[in-house]
């Protein structure tokens, strides 16, 4: 992470034209403050004439220093999945309720990240998963997922049938629904309803969450994030595989599915003061009383 | 149900021609006792040259008084939701392991078939679920189901919204995989698999079970059998829903899904000192310690 | 259940004072009404110079007609194991959040009061629960309970073992923190947070829930109320059982705790236009978006 | 670890005289190879005429260089929180089901044991928990867990109500029938039986696992082991904390409970070849179909 940043990256959640104005003004702070702004391709779409340098997303790498996007988490994952690998920190300005990664506000955002460029921030790195499939030992198929990879029977009208290694080591054939493969930050999202535990995202781990698995007393399982993760299908002919809710690949009879850490993580910077607890407990209604 | 049984029928698990033997034994023995033994067509197909008359599933009703299916759960799932309307009774002989609808053991058919012949038996009505869709109004789809009726978003991205209401009144509406729709013979099934609580298969009542709620506090409900339930799809466009994992049907947005108990039950017959429990404690291996 | 109401007991929240004064303004209409008026012991002393008729709660059978109850759901359970054994029907009025037992609001309690008293309300019975506890085959204990009968090891430093039977059918041996036998009502009480699921209070079935089971795959099972549950100790020397949380009693080894339903059920009136679920929705927050 | 090892000690279950004769041949063995041979006090009492130097288990430091245990994973944790904060790698033998813990089979026990003598053994260091509770800001009780510290409310009628920071950072206030902290080794233990996940017992992380809470969004949580976990008493008087099922203490109202990762790992020796996974698929009956 280069710091001070110089150049700074502004990214509106697409196809939506609420946060032009927003942006806008974001954009004259910055320039205000004498750093040089940058868009992407297709937030510039939606800025009418606007001065800013026009650079796609997966070529900012080397350029950009700090990118902030405005959106929800859904957004946030789909950027930081380009982003992340270029080493590009990122900020998420939320425009509703804050979310797990989006927690600058709307309203407070001139303030807040003024202080975040001025080198007033905290640096959160999360891990980000590493997919690839193999069909007759030749990679296929491959993605980056920062929430979760998942394998499910989808329209199929069995459950499906599958082996988990770790490094190698054989731990169970199971049928069930499908595996929740999750990153720490992926705790919250989907493992979460699928019963999987919640892993403060600043561990080095990854959990493997069963999706209504036959046999009952199957139960979430955190592994080390080093660990590579086979999943080899037995019997079903094309079980769908997704990636952060965003991509999909079907997989054939005896493929192997390969996941692991991405060697670079995602950085978010979020405001001093942040607290990931307090979020949970705002999105999981702690503190309301039943 | 009509006692003393005059015409039996012989049901085998379809495309598997390992039971044919029995089969053909179990004619034998049938007509030895001076039984009229009747086959359905399929089953025909897999039995060489045999003397019984042939007739289909579905025009068995007001001919034959029992019906005696070699197979495991699922075969008798098939043909409960065929002869259970037309008010044949049925008694499942299981080749493996002893499931929860086939208790007779292929080792033992014939003393154990006697005397359920003889009128030594158990037995225990099952409810059914009528389903149907509605598409503004208008029928378009209908199924039974003996387990369960599951909506779910098959291979779509993301989790379907949908709104329940119970005898007209307004339940929930929710984000999740899916829901299902269980009788109490389906509490062992699937929706075991989701987290349902078991029912025992003699109570006149019906179990929701979210799959994978986006809610967390959202839970298993067991209402009464006679209740309408009615599920309403929001914004997805086709959201899967199936029969027994037996029939599909692709809901549209806006079409209702109708479940409720079939007026009839099907009936099946135990030996004397049959035990719904000890079955419940094999299968889920409860007499196994950790 | 006697209509129309003649004799109307009182029965405020016992050490709060706070809700004198509705007490006292809830009397003086009912007897703008002609209606009679009835107070506890236990009410009357923090009643100070009220002109009411003082009866034992045990002794309103046979002259009370209807008993209004001012507290929240814990009072209506300890009120109606007394009341509901009498055939006095409850009307349930909340100083804070409606209940699932309490659901007259005390800001609208006039009107509402007045509606039930003209005959406009909804019948809602709930069954009760009546336990008893045998030594050396000898009753050494019984209680009626509302919403549960827990066995839980309490302060012992293991899990404790025991044996179930239904009907005098063996259901299972296990270990385990402890057990729920749950009433309907019950279900969404501590039988939720052990992962019971919620039973819609007009059925007539009683739900088991394990608490914290060793076997993982041991699950909530229901069955039907009739059922005579035998719960039996092995090797643990003192457990104890309560019930609803008010009661306790500590079980020696080979004591056989006997749980079943009381013939009489309690009976709760409504406002005309209650709805149960709407209370499920607004107490379990499904309304709330995560 | 000193290795190779010259001073080794065994370790026989308590009170249990059926491995009397395991240890004399295992002392023998030992003898036979050159080692020197160390009993504590306890086993002492049960071998009669036995020629081993006698030392109590916590003067063992500096002394022995490898314990040899005899018993199953109970035996194990009560004598790991002894030796292992002494830097003394442990063996465990079982005598029936291997356990977690104790993997070396009594009917192979000299071959396994030859090979690890000789330097053919995987090491496992296993994280401890270290917890104190203070009084006033004074420490008035402290204790090594090897699995667990659990809070539970007991025999208190009531769920109890606490608070927990982690590193200072507040989690939550909840109101449950207790708490549980696992490290990953206890993951397997009680903690599973209350809905925690699964962690390699090679993580350095600690898991909170509620038991029944109240809010039924309340899941399970896996923290760095680094940090501190607060807990603070609200409300209730005198709850019941455990350590290990081993050493009990009751909190009063405003008792601050500490835990933290002990700094000294426990080191378990396994046969080369060991599984982790094959022990997880067989305790767990995941090689069972249902």
């Amino acid at each position: 992470m280069k710091h001070p940043f110089q150049t700074v990256a502004l990214i509106g959640k697409y196809k939506s034209q609420e946060i032009t104005g927003s942006l806008l003004r974001l954009g004259e702070f910055l320039v205000a403050r004498g750093l040089s702004v940058v868009v992407d391709e297709l937030t510039a779409e939606h800025l009418p004439a606007h001065p800013y340098r026009i650079l796609p997303l997966d070529g900012m790498g080397g350029t950009v220093d700090l990118a902030i996007v405005l959106g929800g988490d859904g957004t946030m994952l789909n950027i930081a999945r380009t982003l992340a690998p270029r080493g590009i920190p990122l900020v998420g300005v939320n425009q509703g309720r804050l979310g797990f990664l989006t927690d600058v506000s709307l309203d407070t955002m001139q303030q807040t990240l003024a202080a975040i460029l001025d080198g007033q921030f905290v640096t959160d790195e999360r891990l980000l998963l590493a997919s690839r499939v193999l069909r007759d030992g030749v990679e296929v198929f491959q993605s980056l997922a920062f929430n979760e990879v998942v394998v499910h029977r989808g329209n199929l009208s069995n459950m499906i049938e599958f082996e988990v290694r770790i490094d190698g080591d054989y731990l169970y054939t199971q049928r069930a629904d499908g595996l929740i493969v999750a990153s720490p930050t992926g705790s919250t999202a989907y493992a979460l309803s699928a019963g999987g535990a919640i892993i403060h995202p600043g561990l080095d781990v990854i959990e493997l969450v069963p999706i209504n698995p036959h046999t009952l007393s199957n139960r979430p399982i955190v592994v080390k994030s080093s660990a590579q993760i086979e999943i080899l299908m037995h019997r079903s002919k094309t079980v769908r595989t997704h990636f952060d809710s965003h991509t999909e690949f079907y997989l054939e009879l005896h493929d192997q599915l390969l996941v692991t850490r991405f060697p670079t993580p995602a950085t978010l910077l979020h405001p001093v003061g942040h607290s990931y607890y307090r979020t949970l407990r705002e999105k999981l209604l702690w503190n309301q009383t039943l």
